[in-house]
């Protein structure tokens, strides 16, 4: 068996650099990667559907953001949910941990001031 | 002429999504990129030499550090110095701008707490 296995609800754990906090790492892996910020981010308004998202994101194609909503999903952070019908409804909300970002968001956006 | 030109000091501003901030937006531009939010974490320890970032960065490739470091100095984050010789000496240290990240890092940490 490999010590690294995933057990399915955690993303195995990446280092990269012994000398940077292994939490930092970890929340950098989901950040570095193009529009899960800016999805986790919108998702704070409520829950949305797919249509909803992909119009509020503008340029992101359907296919990344289906492929970025099953990560955060993976990841914990995004719960996808289907209400009965008919008709059936799917939309996708924060979770706990999702909605913790919000703490994130703030401190990018101060730094962002900086930036633009 | 373009509206959107660069001056060459600052990245020309992308808009991906009309309902989100603007700064957040532009600093989600440099972390949403691979390695980015790593570098300039670990640039907080002081200034380091190409070498020096890459055996803390380890599984980073020489080719994708460069990248990296010539985006951070044009986005104004890392300045490169070079220190007179012989022999001559190059590093990378962080601009005020960049030393701003240290509490968006510390906020990411945090949030990257319920993600281990």
């Amino acid at each position: 068996m490999d010590d690294h296995e995933n057990d399915g609800r955690r993303a195995p754990m990446k280092r990269y650099c012994g000398t940077l906090c292994p939490k930092f790492q970890v929340a950098m892996d989901i950040l570095a990667k193009p529009w899960n910020g800016l999805i986790i981010a919108t998702l704070e308004e409520g829950p949305l559907r797919f249509s909803e998202l992909a119009e509020r994101l503008e340029s992101i194609g359907d296919r990344m953001l289906s492929a970025r909503l099953k990560e955060l999903e993976a990841r914990g952070l995004v719960s996808r949910r289907v209400h009965a019908g008919p008709p059936v409804r799917v939309d996708y909300t924060l979770t706990e941990t999702g909605h913790g970002f919000k703490q994130v968001a703030a401190a990018i956006t101060t730094w962002g001031d900086g930036l633009v």
